[in-house]
C-alpha cells in the first residue's frame, strides 16, 4: 500500500488519475503545516494498514519564497521553519508508532528502507557547505530551514537506531517540478531522473547511511 | 562606546555596577525576539554614536529548552527559532546601515573586527557534525535553531563582503553561565576564559575567517 498525500485532494486530478490505474495507491489528505492534520492523516493510515506497520515515510513537502539577505522576513522564515522542519519533526513524531511495528515485523538484523525508514528531501540550498544556487537567490528562510532540516535528519539517525528505523536526508537534484522552474533558469533534471534515481539509492540504503546526506545519485553530501 | 543590551536594565544590578565603573559602557534595553525593541535600540545606538558607525555587533542572546526527540513542542521550536535566527537576521538588518559606515570609514583593505563585524555566538550542539552533548540532552529546538544560525552566518559572511562587513559564528565553549550550568554536570570553563579568549579570537579574525564557525579558542569547527 502506498498513502500519496496533498492539501487538496479534490484539484489533485493527475495524483487521481494514477491512482484510478493502481489499486496500491491511497490518497489522503494531508497539511503538514498542521498538527491536527497530520494526526488524521495518521489515523487514516493506520485503520488502512489494519495492523500492520509502515515501511517508508518520505518528507517531500516544501516551497520557496524569494528573498535577499536584506528583505527576509521573520513571517516567511517562520512559515518555511515550519514546512520543512517543524513539518518533518511532527511527521515523524506521529508515524513513530507505525514505523516501529514495521521495524519489529521486518528483519532484524540492519536497517534499510525495506525494515523501515524515515526519508527527508532536503536541498544542496540547505548545504551550509555548498551553499547551492547562491548566485540564483540568498532565500535565507529555504537555507535556514533546509540545514535545521539536515540537523533534525541526524537527531533522528541517532535517535531512532535503536528503533530499527533508518533516518537520511535526500537532496533531489534541480529539477523540472514547479518549485525547480520558478526561476528564470531551466533544470537539468527530468521528474522521472530525479524519482527513479532515488528509488534506486532507497533500495541500497544502509545503516552507515542512517544520519547522513545523500544527492539523489547516491554522492554523500556535505552539512 | 560599548553597548551592553539586556532586556530588563532595573533587574541587571551586576551590569549597571560594571556600567558604574566604566562610562564606556552603556546599557540598552534590547529584547531580540521583537522587531520593534530591535529597531528602537538600533535608534539610540544611532543617536549617541553621533554620526560614527558601530564597529562590532554581537548576537548573544540565547536561551535552551529541555526536550526529547518524542517531546519536542511545535511552540518550543518555533520559539528557539525566534530568539536565535530570526532575531539574528534582524538585528543584522537593522543594525546594517551603521555598521557600513563603520566599514567606510574603516581601513579599506581587508576585513575585520576593527573595522565592522557581525559575530554570531553558535554551539557545537548546533554543529550537525558533532552534535555536542547529545547524551546530555536531545534538544532538537536548540540544535535546529543554531545550525539554522551557522546557515544564517554563512550567508551573512557572503552577502556583506562587499560591504566591508567580516561575519563569523563563534562557539563560546562549555561555560559556567546559567545555561551551561542547567543540568547536572559542572561545565569546565569560567566566564572569564571563555571571554578572554573570544576577546584574542575577534582580535585575529580576517577575510579568510568570515562566514566561518570557529570555537572560543579559535579552532575551526564543521558545520
Ligand atoms: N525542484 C528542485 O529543483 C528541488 C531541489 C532541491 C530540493 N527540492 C525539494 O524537493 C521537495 C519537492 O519539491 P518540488 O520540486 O516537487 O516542488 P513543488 O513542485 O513546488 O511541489 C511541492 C509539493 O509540496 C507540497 N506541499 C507544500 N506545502 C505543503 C504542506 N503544508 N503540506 C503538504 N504538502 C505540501 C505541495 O503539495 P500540494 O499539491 O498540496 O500543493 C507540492 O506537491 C521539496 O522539499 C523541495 O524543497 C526540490
Ligand atoms: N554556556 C554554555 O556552555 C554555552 C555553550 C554554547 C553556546 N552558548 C551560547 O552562548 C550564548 C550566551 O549564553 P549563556 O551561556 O551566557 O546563557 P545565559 O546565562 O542563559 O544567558 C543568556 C543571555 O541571553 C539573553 N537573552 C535571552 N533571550 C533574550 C532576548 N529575547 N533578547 C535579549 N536577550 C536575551 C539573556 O538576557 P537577560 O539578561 O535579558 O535575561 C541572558 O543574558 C547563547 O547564545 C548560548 O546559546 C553557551
Amino acid at each position: 500500500m502506498l498513502f500519496a498525500t496533498c492539501r487538496n485532494p479534490s484539484d489533485s486530478q493527475e495524483l487521481r488519475e494514477l491512482a484510478a490505474q493502481h489499486s496500491s495507491i491511497r490518497i489522503l489528505r494531508l497539511d503538514v503545516e498542521h498538527i491536527a492534520s497530520i494526526q488524521e492523516a495518521a489515523v487514516s493510515v493506520k485503520e488502512q494498514l489494519q495492523g500492520l506497520g509502515l515501511n517508508l515515510l518520505i518528507n517531500n513537502a516544501g516551497r520557496v519564497l524569494d528573498s535577499t539577505i536584506h528583505s527576509e522576513s521573520e513571517e516567511n522564515m517562520h512559515l518555511l521553519y515550519q514546512t520543512h522542519v517543524v513539518g518533518s519533526l511532527k511527521m515523524g513524531q506521529t508515524f513513530l508508532p507505525l514505523l516501529k511495528k514495521a521495524a519489529q515485523t521486518g528483519s532484524q538484523d540492519s536497517l534499510s528502507c525495506n525494515r523501515a525508514a524515515i526519508i527527508n528531501i532536503s536541498s544542496t540550498a540547505g548545504s551550509i557547505t555548498e551553499l547551492f544556487a547562491w548566485q540564483y537567490g540568498h532565500l535565507l528562510s529555504y537555507r535556514c530551514s533546509k540545514a535545521a532540516l539536515n540537523m533534525l535528519t541526524r537527531c533522528q539517525g541517532l535517535a531512532f537506531k535503536e528503533e530499527g528505523i533508518l533516518c537520511t536526508a535526500i537532496h533531489p537534484g534541480w529539477v523540472q517540478t514547479d518549485m525547480g522552474v520558478s526561476g528564470i533558469y531551466k533544470p537539468p533534471l527530468k521528474k522521472e531522473e530525479s524519482v527513479q534515481g532515488m528509488l534506486k539509492l532507497f533500495s541500497t540504503l544502509s545503516e552507515e547511511n542512517s544520519g547522513g546526506f545523500y544527492s539523489w545519485e547516491g554522492k554523500a553530501l556535505s552539512w
